[in-house]
């Protein structure tokens, strides 16, 4: 049967989604050098890009030979490059429109605060209705082509865009940080020059960097998250005894009215006020209370238990509570922040040190948040409550992905606007929506960690079905030792990605040096840098360093299940998902709390800029940027390609393991 | 029954312990001079040490009140007050000796390596010898009135031991680190003083705090995990279905092995060689050797299955190679310590980038280690196996406290040599110990965490008896509840440390630069510093921050035991025991890797003392100082307050829970 009304409000969000490119791309895209600015950037990010997609390419076709070998091979091979496809399409997407959006918001930014906001805005959103669209119309319309029994294909989808999300998160998280520590080490500490001041030579690297890290990069991390969530629900409906359509049929009735409340955020999200935070939340409020209506609605008159909808609920109410806490935490000024910025008068060892421990303290509220969302959920409607759960957190998915998009977009546009010298009325509006840029950046991070790990959840309790556990018993040391391995499995992974940072970043560090002593008139303005060398190293290290940490989250369950067997592999997901979470809490946030608290320092307390607590400061903002961005948010990629895989090899597990 | 065989050779362990503090005491303790800078720091550690006495007997009698109510409580407290005092007076006793061998040693130094070798290492003794004398002796004797019914009893001696170790390492851990951080931002980043200058006003609390941190802080968290392995072995025993007595006895004989195996160890801890490493290899290499052929001819010649004798043995090779890989990853001059070094160039930010990636990395080999050997002991002999697997690792107690004490003696020695400007032939030695001494520090920190792991897995097979789960799964969401909670704790706790640490170095710096800029003369020499301004500001703020996580860590089981129910405390102990061990290695070794980067620029590498690149690692060797010395650590004793109360406080969950 055709799943007609989630494929028309597929159909209905991409629509949206384009309409949304023509407005932004129809702006005005200011004068000839902001175009040259932006087309520097746009062709350093895609060249990342199209190199990125043939790695990613052998992986897909590797995998794929693997996967023919499966029960129902060439429907998983066709869903799994599907997956891929739209994932790395979403990314694509959204990040060629973020790339020509930053110039037309600094170029707004002259007619003041409103149409510069709407413009970024619009840029937003045309990543995020796309990763709701592409991904309602390809589960619609493969669901449409499966039965109950043969729906367990739907995983291969899932883990298409699992991997490349990974990639994406991994490899943009390795570039952006490294281009940005690499750009500060040397321009700010050393040559005390402002960000994105053109003549340091890893400038445009910088801004690329923005752009395949937290654009591209997180577009993939949430509609993978989507994806797969929406896959789990369905994957629990098929699982439970008596199912029947209508438990497939809710989790699509709740992407759906998502796609309504979405939309009608959009109607929210203006302002003209320089301090724009209320926008956003307005959005994000109105997406959660329209959804919510519509949710009741669709329960009610369709005659859905109410339990379903309660569960739905307890995942939106904790979309806004991750949302809030994490500005709670890490907002400018917060008192988490004040402490490290005091502590930055004892110099950068303090500062990092209070840097850690609150990034640290950060992970109390999410974690109680997530654990009364899972009981409530399940109290309410058993594991499947657990699914529509996520469903419904998920369903928020094109809010939070436009509002994140804006950060990258208005980084960008300040970027442009302080290399191209536009006057300081402009630049202050550009400034102002940076900073606000910087802090959605964080909060909506808040999210998606949420969303991966109540996705993962959903997807654990997918994994014990497809492996035909009934009971996981955490007393079987051969459970334990699986969750041991999982517990692990963060902690290595996240190496790999920091060294990868501080590797690509001290080599970066050293052809600034080179660039600034070689090159005669850098300083002064009148020799350009270098910046394609620039460019080019953070490409290809980046691209380098991405392997290990890809090859390690898929081969790792592999291994287990395949010596320690399936009950091991149970255990290795049990550990793997909690401590993934708060690791991905205290990363994300301990980094962005260290920036903070380098902004909070440059409005002049505790010294002001150029004093030592900002010195000091500025190392503790270097420490948390591999935590924030690159690190961190991967984690998310991480279990779900873990998770996925493990469903998707299960019948391999069952027949083939040793233990 | 009285157990005779353990009850001897506890007190053969103890006589032996007294045998070598008077052996230590006998030596020459030095100049005037000397006397008067090792009297100082024995008065600032007896003062800090007493004060911290009054905040745990607080605690003391408020738990004893509490557990007035619970069946046989009058029992119970005699039990939890004698592992409380037995613990507290192995960390006084242990670092009493150590503040006297401290100065003996730098005197002996100038009779060479060998001497000075011989001090420190029958100092440490002192320790190691009293932590497994009343660990035996107390154990033999109270079980000797317990009968199999009521053996549980003993929990209440485990978790006495667990709350001293506990508060040692919290309050230690502050203190040793405030001190240390505080000394080295101003000293050796400010004024360019060496280390141990007697010019900064921070150096006798810095030396105080290696004694009350290292030295009474690693005693009691190693006594605790004695202890508590032992109790743990026995509690499993007196749970299965056909408990006999010989099932009791075994463990007993294995500890009573170790002490033979410890005291042959001691003849082969000797050395000329400036490079004394192999003599400390020497000294584990024939400890367990002894003590497997023993433990094999007790197995084989009472008639023990042989199944239990490969079960001990994987807990003693586990020890051996905690403690080799310990060394691989963050010994001087190792690969992963160089690429530390070489990220330094880059800037501190660099530094402490690849500082966190290394820590991350070095989680690996040992959780692959120990859950080898959870699985080879389990399959040996069940979850007896895990138990006494435990007890044969930490049967070992003796030889590996001896070598960590010897840590703070040398460094001691060579802060009292430094500041007392013995002839540079003399600090030579005490220079060459003082840098094994840390080396040490660190690989004997890896055998504590393993330790600590091992012997909550066995405690958490205890719990389930306790609590009479005979199945924990952790498909269940109210599992799946608790797990979230546990692996959050670890995250929330070392937060408090670190924010400890941070906070109070701070106010240390600015201290450190009151006295530089009021006391006239100080910098020259000519004018003492006030230490005991110095000394009380770490003393008040390392208390002051001691109760929170102390509370935390005592209420949070209580509460998910009491609202939740068993399951979910189950759940959280399986979440708490993974992470916890994980984190405590990515703290201890990042910390130690950290330090020794900094150590190998010092060698004159990438260029050297006084380089860009060695204010960069110092930056790094300060944020380690808290992680490998305060966080890391504090976390062995947590995850066994945790579990130990649990247990204890298991028949009020069964009754009591909510849910």
């Amino acid at each position: 049967m055709l799943y007609y009304y989630s494929l028309a409000f597929g159909i209905l969000a991409l629509l949206f989604s384009i309409a949304a490119a023509i407005i932004t791309l129809k702006k005005d895209a200011g004068t000839k050098q902001m175009q040259e600015l932006s087309d520097a950037v746009r062709s350093g990010s895609s060249a990342y890009l199209n190199r990125q997609a043939m790695t990613i390419g052998a992986f897909v076709v590797v995998l794929s030979i693997l996967f023919y070998f499966l029960q129902n091979g060439s429907q998983i091979i066709i869903a799994f490059v599907t997956g891929a496809v739209t994932s790395y399409l979403t990314a694509y997407l959204g990040m060629n429109v973020a790339v020509r959006a930053n110039v037309r918001t600094a170029k707004a930014a002259e007619k003041g605060v409103g149409a510069a906001f709407y413009t970024a805005i619009m840029g937003g959103a045309v990543t995020g209705f796309a990763a709701i669209g592409f991904g309602l119309i390809g589960i619609s319309l493969l669901l449409s082509y499966l039965t109950i029994s043969n729906v367990a294909i739907l995983i291969g989808f899932g883990f298409g865009a699992s991997l490349v999300s990974l990639f994406a998160r991994v490899g943009g998280g390795i570039y952006t940080k490294s281009a940005d520590v690499g750009a500060d080490l040397v321009g700010k500490t050393e040559l005390n020059m402002p960000e994105d001041d053109p003549r340091n030579p890893a400038v445009i690297a910088d801004n690329v960097g923005d752009n395949v890290g937290d654009c591209a990069g997180m577009a993939a991390d949430v509609y993978e998250s989507y994806v797969v969530t929406l896959v789990a629900a369905l994957l629990i409906a098929a699982g439970i005894a008596a199912a029947h359509v209508q438990l497939f049929t809710y989790p699509l009735y709740i992407a759906a009215a998502g796609v309504v409340g979405s939309l009608a955020s959009m109607l929210f999200m203006k302002t003209k006020k320089r301090n724009a935070t209320g926008a956003l939340y307005k959005g994000i409020g109105s997406a959660i209370i329209v959804s919510a209506i519509i949710d009741y609605a669709i329960t009610y008159l369709l005659g859905f238990s109410v339990d379903y909808f309660v569960a739905v609920l307890s995942g939106l109410v904790l979309a806004i509570l991750l949302f809030a806490i994490t500005d709670y935490y890490t907002g400018s000024g917060r008192r988490q922040v004040i402490k490290i910025s005091e502590a930055a008068r004892g110099g950068a060892g303090t500062d990092v040190i209070m840097g850690l421990s609150v990034g640290l303290r950060t992970t109390f509220f999410p974690v109680i948040f997530i654990v009364v969302a899972i009981l409530v959920s399940y109290f309410a409607a058993g594991v499947y409550g657990i699914g529509i759960a996520a469903v419904g957190m998920l369903s928020l998915t094109a809010t939070i992905l436009t509002i994140d998009s804006f950060g990258p977009i208005t980084d960008n546009a300040g970027g442009i606007a302080e290399m191209a010298h536009l006057p300081s009325r402009v630049r202050n509006v550009t400034d102002a929506l940076d900073a606000l840029g910087n802090t959605t950046k964080a909060t909506t991070k808040g999210f998606a960690i949420g969303g991966a790990a109540l996705s993962a959840t959903a997807l654990f309790v997918a994994f014990a079905q497809a492996v035909h556990i009934s009971v996981l018993d955490a007393l079987n040391p051969v459970v334990t030792a699986g969750i041991f391995i999982g517990a692990l499995l963060p902690f290595i992974f996240s190496s790999f990605l920091m060294e990868a940072v501080g590797k690509t970043a001290t080599i970066m560090v050293e052809e600034v040096r080179r660039q600034v002593r070689t090159i005669k008139g850098i300083l002064t303005g009148k020799a350009k840098p270098d910046y394609a060398k620039a460019v080019d190293i953070v490409t290809v290290n980046a691209l380098k360093a991405l392997v290990v940490p890809e090859v390690l989250a898929i081969a790792t369950p592999i291994i287990v299940g395949l010596v320690l067997g399936k009950a091991a592999l149970g255990g290795l997901l049990v550990g793997m998902i909690p401590t993934s979470f708060v690791m991905a809490l205290f990363m994300a946030n301990g980094g962005a709390a260290m920036d903070n608290a380098k902004k909070y320092i440059e409005t002049g307390k505790f010294g002001g800029k150029g004093s030592d607590a900002h010195k000091a400061s500025v190392v503790g903002d270097t420490v948390g940027d591999p935590l924030k961005d690159t690190a961190g948010p991967a984690l998310n990629s991480m279990i779900k390609v873990v998770s996925t895989i493990s469903i998707l090899l299960a019948p391999v597990f069952i027949t083939y393991a040793l233990l």
